[in-house]
């Protein structure tokens, strides 16, 4: 499997792009963002579980209950959430890009993200679809991704080629998270894309399937969002034979989602609210995957563990306690815990106890970006993997900083 | 009921007290601190989830298996935790504080509180048990208090008087919560003592049923931690009826108890680590006490509410989004959200969606010491009310220093 340049404009016959229309002040920042499907493509979506769900959820649901979409849209500066009209305006959504487009809006996959309880104008948004449609092109992704960002430092894209039906297949995606200029929740937004040729009900399956390993294991601060949504539209344009079944081209399909979804996982995580370090956490030696799942989100979730992080801390002990609380089947005087970045691996745990180890060369391990803690439960088989990042002076400010 | 002075001094027959012993090196902080019934007294305790838990709490287990117990012993500075000798060396502490008071071992509470995966050194409590059993004293409540502070940046001590069986029966508490000098672990310990006669039957019911609307309310960071306990001796010298089944002896002595317990949460969650504000949230109408508690703990769980009262934002979403995730049951578009502090109340959500309010009465609200986020659901009459405090640049400073 090869990575490739060009986001979701990678797979034939997408063509993306990102415009201001307005919805924020700032003339400079794009805010609005079409993805858009030669042909009508299988789609999925996962949502927030969140009890409490921004508008345009509702609607995506109900557009992409028969399995079929052909363009995405999408506005950053407000998230169209805690609305009384709010899926009136998110309906409107789709009908203009529909519009502009030529597709049913029951073809249009929507998605707000921003300020949660400020009414939605649609004015900005029906005055910004018609050029941003004609400025669509197979080089946009980039544009795209800008215009879903919000609090976000980074460009989030990601591309792959994979060989399915004998030909050769692309995905890939665009995502934001986390974080908003007036941060309200850090919505997580993924807009994926493939050119092969795939049934609903199998890209649904790979979807759901993939998304337990990879988004699920994601935490910045804790907060299920309101508006969160991953998104997946496959074209069928690369020419291969309709996956429609659990073959191996289905397997190789997964496999190329799990690297794309994967890797904006990781960018996501990176690039959270304040974050100076991405923190991943590797459990293996577990019972089962759900208590190696439980270890891993556990650790990368505790306050006090992306604490000592930021600090370059080598605070085994916080690994321990949240492993103790997380909810796992662990043996507690079996656990091996090593920190390990660009700059080596250290063991700072053997059989649950403390051991003696360089305290120098662990903040050294500890000080560079992509930290990670290997958890050996020495217990069975089961493996994962979760994604999370240190808690900083930035997180505090970034959200504690008046609204108003 | 009144409030009384003398914390856990303050019902008949128990000394306490607080030494320097050694076990920190910053001489002025006393690390040691005692508590002796002058009889043999009913004991309850319940004691940290964490599958991970300090060697204390073992030991206090058994030795209170009984219902019994006449002293309690206690050091800050190491928590004796995941360490290979921690049950022998929590077990030693038992004998030593036993022996200088001519109490049998099996009678004694331990505790410890501070770093982790350090073996804690026998000595300096070995000799700071004589003096510190020499010095107790019927107005030494304090004293114990500041011997079993962390980065605690105030004394938490309460006491009440209640009548029972036709007497005057007096309950006393201290507790410590939540840091440490060389943070690790945010250990919540409470020691409550009362002189009624009550069986240990009735004393674990009470605790109990007790713990569940109070200390299991609070949360400062959401880390449970590996040695938190609550324990309460009863040494019976009021004088009353024993009480021994479910009257309203034993109706007053619960009433006694939570004012006890739900004063010390508040003090607990105020003095949470880098806190500015005690955030309280009350929950009412939801349809099952469950639903309230669920609902109003993860509104003071939320790490963005948390920021967001940090800037005195009035960030309603916030709450919403909290409520959202809570696993409660609720109606989101039956949903009011109000702020009220010293300075009055505003109401700033309706129905689950915006409504007009003043911003800078909000703000002033919010800029008050003691914030209430209060909740009406609705949805039925059940209720609930959970404390924590709000996420500030102290909070990340405070763990994210070099341990070393």
């Amino acid at each position: 499997m090869n990575h490739i340049q060009g986001g979701v404009c990678a797979p034939k016959g997408f063509k993306a792009g990102g415009v201001h229309c307005g919805v924020r002040k700032n003339k400079s920042k794009r805010d609005l963002a079409m993805i858009v499907s030669e042909v009508p493509a299988s789609a999925a979506a996962v949502y927030t579980q969140n009890l409490v769900k921004g508008a345009p959820i509702y609607i995506t649901q109900r557009n992409i209950a028969d399995g079929v979409a052909q363009m995405a849209i999408c506005n950053s500066g407000n998230a169209n959430t805690c609305n009384a009209n709010g899926e009136e305006i998110a309906w409107e959504m789709c009908k203009l890009a529909g519009a502009a487009a030529g597709i049913s809006p029951e073809n249009v996959i929507v998605a707000s993200t921003g300020v949660i309880g400020q009414p939605l104008p649609i004015e900005p948004i029906a005055n910004g679809v018609a050029p941003l449609f004609a400025a669509l092109s197979d080089h946009g992704s980039t544009e795209a991704a800008e215009g879903i960002m919000t609090t976000d430092t980074r460009l989030k894209e990601v591309a792959v080629e994979f060989p399915a039906g004998g030909v050769t297949c692309r995905l890939g995606g665009i995502a934001k998270g986390s974080g908003m200029i007036h941060p309200n929740l850090a919505t997580m937004l993924v807009f994926i894309t493939c050119d092969a040729a795939i049934s609903p009900e199998m890209l649904r399956k790979a979807l759901s399937a993939d998304v337990k390993d990879t988004f699920n294991m994601v935490s910045v601060d804790g907060d299920t969002s309101t508006n969160d949504m991953v998104c997946i539209m496959a074209n069928g344009l690369a020419g291969n034979d309709i996956i429609d079944s659990d073959d191996e081209d289905y397997a190789a399909f997964c496999a190329a989602l799990n690297v794309v979804t994967s890797t904006l996982c990781q960018m996501i995580a990176k690039d959270g609210e304040g974050a100076s370090h991405l923190l991943t956490c590797q459990v293996c030696g577990a019972k089962t995957t759900k208590d190696a799942k439980l270890a891993a989100k556990s650790v990368v979730c505790s306050s006090l563990l992306k604490a000592a992080i930021f600090g370059a801390d080598a605070n085994w002990g916080r690994v321990l306690c949240a492993l103790g609380y997380s909810g796992a089947d662990i043996d507690v005087w079996k656990v091996d815990v090593t920190f390990r970045s660009a700059k080596g691996s250290i063991l700072v745990c053997k059989d649950g106890a403390s051991i003696e180890f360089s305290e120098e060369l662990a903040k050294e391990i500890l000080l560079q970006e992509d930290v990670e803690v290997l958890i050996d439960l020495n217990d069975g088989d089961a493996t994962a993997t979760a994604w999370g990042c240190d808690l900083t002076y930035d997180y505090v400010k970034i959200n504690g900083d008046y609204r108003t």
